[in-house]
């Protein structure tokens, strides 16, 4: 493991520091008024756009796609991209402006791998440039959607065309106002053995049958612009051509696709501890209670304190997750993305709630980022699959590992 | 100690149940989804009406004054009142459909000690009736108001009048379409001892001066229909018998106010925490993964067993709290009371948020009751005094006690 | 649940107070110097003598048996046992000397219960007048005995014998000079159904057959002059008439059992949790670090603070669990019991780690009783069945009351 | 950060691994027991000497010491011996069989960095060679010591001599047979500002006036062979020149001393925890209860894979302290060193104490090397300062450096 960052990622890293200290933290709060005004619903505050452009203009664009794609990105290791996607944390919705937010950044990466020359021109490229969003289709409500063989969807060919059926949740980005096209898990042969009963079929927002029922609330937030939907896809007919990869390899490309998705919610969490950790820093050393400043007092450094140790070491964690994801790939990797799973988001509440806690009713309002970075740590403990699944496959990996000494 | 309860109670809290049963569980989904619709901002459900005086009609109304007001009410002590506290805090809005809500009881509870005939006729008459509510203006944006030594906003003896001027906030129900009054509490005399700067002052929320700044989010909910504001109070002029108890006794009014305050929303905060743990146990015992229901899965009964001990012990603390308050006052009860507030509202967050994890997405989302639950568990660590304030203040009562030994 | 204590139990706490003050406490350091010092390994200070017939006379003196055998006790309820029990759990030892100590008081109720005439003449009456010691063979060492059908020791009829065979170990008191008697676990019929395979035998010490294999350390310290042994039982050959109750009753009597003795070591445990937090609270009180005392530091307080609420927690559970087995028996109260044992062991651990963290150096040598009390937490947390057992019954318990509503 | 080891260190590891296999591993269970034998007290296992030439002659010796020191030793940097740490913490007598244990290793650091010459030729070769064996005396039963201004031992000169007076304990060595020399820390001028009124002498052992008083317990556990001591020095006097680099000099050797040996603690801490998991891993996979194997059991999985999260976390922190250490000195990696020293002990606590609880009362007893392992980790969260002491630095400094943003 080095960690040592390229001359690459050090000049990338000054960069985007300089972005966000210019165009992001200033507009910070008025981003959030915006999204959070109900009379602004599903609408993209207008300086997105503005500063999208200029992001793209800057080289910061597309980071997140691993060096074999270098055609379309930075051609960054995730190792490389991991400092930056924290960098990012820092505002939640900043990962939006550089084209490295979820789910987005894991659909194209699945397009970029698996699409054919067409997937690639009808959806690939328009992702990469920016112009339109995706959504990913895997969680259903009805079933415990962590083991992925309960899920109901159907897939089925019918002459040269697909029919989908299928209830989903929790799809991130389809309330977007951009969102084009979504990539749907379901089952194209039930009676397959497990692991090849799935697959994966692209389908644009605008196909009839794709219904939109209803928004989903995190802690109460809508996360408008985004959005987090309930989508009903009754009789979705699609062409047979729209499937990824072929038929029951479904399970292969989400297996692909989860490892990142997962470092990368984990690198941005990070992101957001750090942030709540500067933050109670700097309320501690400004606010005065019974006489002395809040950075006076035991129980708020020995808070500060742990804090700082836990990030560190969920950050070094991450680091070597990354490391080991680009020199193993995702097999390889999966106990170290199990841990990362494990460890990284509960941190993140943990720390999060504790700067809540330094900055009294403040820290639960809307007048600081702390109550979106909760939700989001939250939110990830149960994303990709709940921490306990996680938890209990890493334990079973090693106790193999060590049994047999 | 006798938590035995009497016949008195024992009757009260079948009919409780019953009510919750028969009218509030069926339209629990219902009112929060007028509630959380931005189309209904500030409107009270229709069906609050309704069921309002149907529990006046049952004599379900105003449990929580205590005996020496039983003129008032159903004459409870606290011990008595809390069981029927609990089973309110399983609903967080239905303690308004028994006059039993918060900044209310308090208030109702400082003006049936300490107001004048006049104050009474007033303001207690029709909050007592349910006609009107109330507010409670202490806490401010710019100091550490739980050191309430440390509070800003003054009021001026001008003539027959006083004049109130200061920036509150944190100030729960101001945004209630049917809040008439403000209990403000303000330096009178910032020169004098510390105990005796503060006054408090009944100020009519149509008076000139009286500003609605802004509504505060807690983790993007925004508690509707009752709100909890930021309020600026410029140049309020109110006449000088406006005031409570007289110059100079705020602060002893508010530690009468605060105890049985705390404790109320401990007793609710057990209910709700009771609430999800029976959510999660029906959660547990329908849901299947990988191939056992998650109630035959070792994690999750160790979760349930560990949330049940929690509560049961929170719960016993509390009933103990409650009875050291009815048998020795405030003052002695001290210690019981940063206890409970200590414990119960953490332990409250803690046992929710594993029912969260349990129910996964669906325990993010406006699906079940928990994010409430677990907002309102979260803000009260913070309302009245952090936890922080009452633990260093426990732990310095605790040594006084041991130390001498 | 009533835990106002009635006057006999006043009056013999005050006794029992006393009588710690002033025979208990000034011998302590004496007492565990002795039984530390190599020389004196399985020597009982010669103090205890003089001890336990002062307590004798006083009327302080198998206060744990239940009210049914009031012939030979004080005849206390379990309700009215715990404040006493828990005086005794100030000093490891001290139970001891009122006849009160552990494996012996389970020992003596089993045969109180179920012993035939001859039984409690060669047995229980010596035992009820201190004058010998006993032991419970139930854990083996090669098997998980959580589970007790696991158990391995064969009970097999002989002619007018049983000839006994099998390995146990945390066989608790076999060492102790005056042990004369063993309660053994072992199966007669391995091919009856699960729960009457088991029976229970009477094997005096100095049966042919019994062998002391070693004494067992917790934490390196042997707890002289009892011990817990690893004993092997080679064809060791006794009357029929030793059985307990009959064959195939073994289960049935160990559930009888465990349920009180459990209770007792919990009482224990907070009591020895309340004297490390009065420890600690001297301590913070006489000790300078930094230009303060302790006792003014906030991390100091807040560890304090949270002891406390620890404490009374789980001081009220345990209350409540001793009125319910009670009034319900050990059945009805198997949640009440199974929560206290995953409850306060692991609370009286932590509160003594804190304790001793305060200490320093102090805390955790032979200076102060804590690390003494700290390993009975520990010991406890895995005798009478590890907490992760209790736990997975109690969520099943939890999961099958809540997920019918 | 680059954590990748050299050629040199990898070499290095492999032959210590096969020492530890073929070497030490076969004989731990009869080192253990020898040394727990109370006829043994204070006697060195014949084997050790053996073993100790061993190693010497395989190049496995004195591999602490700094580059800079490679004239003494192998010439490792921090990061370099801290997988080499970690190997010898899996057996906690192994270090001094490498000639790398403490308080030796900080004894020779200081000689080497600040000794004389004739100070290096009479007390660091021997030390390096392993002739003989050394301790440190700082703490002191009367002060909290953690705060070092506070101590009182005296160094008085007294014409050509120094006369030394204090009570000291938690001397490590003391009683070791081989123990020839004791670097003590006292005040030379207790008028001087504080952090100049300190020095450091060198006492040999058989000094008229060291009394060694007792032998300090850790959990009833005496250390055997090297024990724990209270000494006290009364009027001992030695020669001028054994003052260590100058009056008032003591304190800044201090600093210098404890950074590498919170370090190395840590290190071998992770050892520890690691043997822990492995051990636990073991048990899981072998032990069957409620019919099936603990490996399956889903509490088990929980707490192995969390086990493994937080050593693999700390692991990767000491390494980046380390790393720290190497390029920037002791003063710039205050911060990473304060949070190894908060993190690392806890953490292995908390491990072992996992692994206890997975193998039962064979956890508790002289079975495993669990109970050694928990009390080492136990001990040095009181040792060269109290966890509390440096979290509450930690916390000042990263509020320091957040806090200007």
């Amino acid at each position: 493991m080095n960690f040592n960052q390229t001359d690459k990622v050090v000049e990338l890293t000054r960069k985007l520091e300089n972005f966000m200290a210019e165009n992001v933290y200033p507009i910070e709060h008025e981003y959030e008024q915006f999204v959070r005004n109900s009379n602004n619903l599903w609408v993209v505050p207008p300086v997105v756009k503005t500063l999208k452009e200029k992001a793209k203009t800057e080289g910061l664009w597309n980071l997140f796609l691993p060096e074999e794609y270098a055609d379309y990105s930075a051609g960054l290791s995730n190792l490389e991209y991991a400092p930056l996607a924290e960098i990012m944390g820092r505002v939640e919705f900043s990962s939006d402006l550089f084209n490295c937010n979820a789910p987005d950044t894991g659909n194209m990466e699945v397009l970029a791998r698996y699409g054919t020359d067409e997937q690639k021109k009808n959806w690939l490229k328009p992702l990469l440039n920016g112009d339109i969003r995706s959504a990913f289709l895997m969680t259903e409500p009805d079933v415990a959607s962590s083991d992925a063989t309960n899920i109901e969807c159907s897939i089925v060919k019918d002459g040269d065309d697909y029919i989908v059926n299928g209830r989903k949740w929790w799809s991130t980005g389809v309330y977007h106002p951009q969102c084009k096209v979504l990539i749907v898990m379901g089952k194209t042969d039930p009676s397959a053995p497990r692991h090849i009963q799935q697959s994966m079929i692209l389908i644009p927002m605008d196909a009839a049958g794709v219904q939109l029922v209803r928004p989903l609330e995190v802690f109460g937030d809508l996360h408008s612009p985004q959005g987090h939907g309930e989508v009903l896809l009754d009789n979705v007919r699609v062409p047979a051509n729209n499937i990824l990869l072929g038929e029951g390899r479904g399970f292969e490309i989400a297996q692909g696709r989860l490892g990142p998705g997962r470092i990368h919610h984990c690198m941005r969490l990070i992101g957001g501890a750090q942030r709540a950790l500067e933050l109670m820093c700097s309320r501690a050393e400004s606010r005065i209670a019974f006489g002395k400043k809040l950075s006076d007092q035991g129980v708020v450094r020995d808070q500060i304190a742990q804090s700082a140790c836990e990030i560190e070491q969920a950050r070094l964690l991450t680091l070597s997750a990354a490391d080991k994801l680009d020199k193993h790939g995702n097999k390889e990797a999966k106990d170290a993305i199990a841990m990362i799973k494990v460890i990284v988001p509960s941190m993140a509440q943990q720390v999060t709630d504790r700067a809540i806690q330094i900055f009294g009713g403040m820290g639960l309002c809307q007048d600081t980022p702390l109550p979106g970075i909760f939700g989001y740590a939250r939110y990830v403990r149960l994303a990709d699959g709940p921490d306990e699944v996680h938890s209990s496959q890493l334990g079973k990996l090693i106790i193999n590992r060590y049994s047999k000494i």
